[in-house]
């Protein structure tokens, strides 16, 4: 699992760095912030669940770098602009200072609007397959559902109203689901569009496991802001509580969370048992999700 | 032309209320913010410049709303975060307070991520007509090209860069170039694609007319701030001199900037002549930028 991870990370940077170089003025502050946030040590997440679905469906790993380089962008964009200090304040990203800390917010912002745009340039413009080029469209409004108004940004505003407030536990699900949930999903899916045709069932129980495994990132995330450690985490410990936020612990206790975990992971393993293909590499993957140390 | 710009200006506004309700969440702070900044009283130049463009060239109106409505949410989004604290830090818009004096910085920054999203929503979903439909993939290559690193953010990191340093007449037409030229360019090259295919003659004489009028409208711009008065404006007037900014009129004096402008417009008019349609209408819009007043 972890070499098959480390491989597909690096495919992601190479595609990724050509990317930035297409953009020209490597001495412009922007191009610098792009790159400092876009290259730095992430998980790479949604790329892997990009190649992973490409791959188990069939697509030959140079078809899917489009996508996986495109959602990428979407996500650090995020990153970048939810650690502002009108957002979440957060100093730390990585274990590195975050983009506003090591340029300036005027900057951050803008690499962030950037790699917005750049995913869809790179949805646009990328190589993509001939039988995935009749999806490339499907592929643009599926990234872009996913990230708007109906999605990542809905999440990220349900999240900042619920600030300081008390959630209940479906509120604190509806906030994941978009904030986070629904990008997960997307990577999935653009790797189900990037092989062309997908029968309805194969689909229906891609998208349950995407869903699973959504939900129990964030899960684990919170349990790992609870029990982790700074230096590990490569961000604060303790951050959650320290800015009195709602979280899965704190309404279902630690020992609930875990069983909460538990049972995501199940449902992602048993959406997979009734896909007729072969499905190890998403199985560790959702394995992985919920025994990840960061 | 001011009332074929008003009744377009209304069709423009329809159609994004209409997207906007799509979004569903009426009472979040998010989605109103959007709203707010959308439909404020905007010039909604780039929406006039695709339909005027797909007209003359013998689209029927309701085959324009889509990439109409997707440019003004790029652009609202740019006025958003350029109205920033971290970047320009002005606190008035349009004659009203900005999205940020409104709302907060959080809400102004996730509304303007949630408007570039909308954009890319709106260009893969809405509606086209056939002979449209096969440009759509192009119309979204052309706008996040317009948009991202290689046009408008590029244009306000160069601007951004030059704050209190003396630029050049070169650097300063490198900034408008990407900052709103390409933008307007992206207009009328959406308004092209709306009516199929185009011939080349045609379509690089709309371009070098879509290049003049955009530097036009900067160098009224900067005319402006100079000449005319806050209430006017829906701006304070002298923000320019204020923020130490360099404008044509500062390198090139007021007369130099209004010859620079008539110049501008005759190269505009020259392309239009090329063009072997009845280009009316953008011959009016050439001289409405040149000649108004705020």
């Amino acid at each position: 699992m972890n070499e098959v991870f480390t491989s597909l990370k690096q495919r992601n940077s190479l595609e990724l760095e050509k990317w930035l170089e297409t953009l020209g003025h490597p001495d412009l502050s922007l191009v610098q912030a792009m790159k400092y946030s876009l290259l730095s040590e992430g998980k790479r997440v949604r790329p892997f669940l990009v190649y992973a679905t490409g791959q188990i469906l069939g697509s030959a790993v140079e078809d899917l770098d489009t996508a996986a380089a495109a959602i990428e962008c979407i996500h650090t964009y995020s990153l970048i602009h939810d650690d502002l200090p009108a957002m979440d304040d957060d100093d730390l990203r990585r274990g590195h200072p975050t983009c506003h800390m090591q340029f300036d917010e005027a900057t951050a912002i803008l690499a962030g609007d950037a790699l917005q745009t750049l995913a869809f340039t790179i949805l646009s413009e990328g190589k993509l397959s001939p039988k995935a080029e009749k999806n490339r469209i499907k592929m643009v409004q599926v990234l872009a559902n996913a990230s708007g108004a109906r999605g990542m940004c809905l999440g990220q505003a349900l999240d900042l109203n619920a600030e300081g407030k008390s959630v209940s536990l479906n509120q604190l699900e509806a906030i994941h689901v978009n904030k986070t949930g629904e990008l997960i999903k997307a990577a999935v899916k653009l790797g189900a569009l990037s092989c062309g045709s997908l029968d309805d069932v194969t689909a229906t129980h891609l998208d349950r496991y995407a869903e699973a495994i959504g939900l129990a990132f964030q899960v684990q995330d919170d349990i790992l802001d609870l029990v982790s450690d700074t230096d590990t985490l490569g961000k604060p410990q303790g951050s959650d509580i320290k800015a009195n936020k709602s979280t899965y612990p704190s309404l279902l206790g630690l020992k609930g969370s875990q069983t909460k975990a538990q049972n995501l992971l199940e449902d992602a393993l048993r959406s997979l048992d009734s896909i007729p293909h072969e499905t190890q590499i998403l199985e560790d993957f959702a394995r992985y999700v919920i025994e990840r140390k960061k």
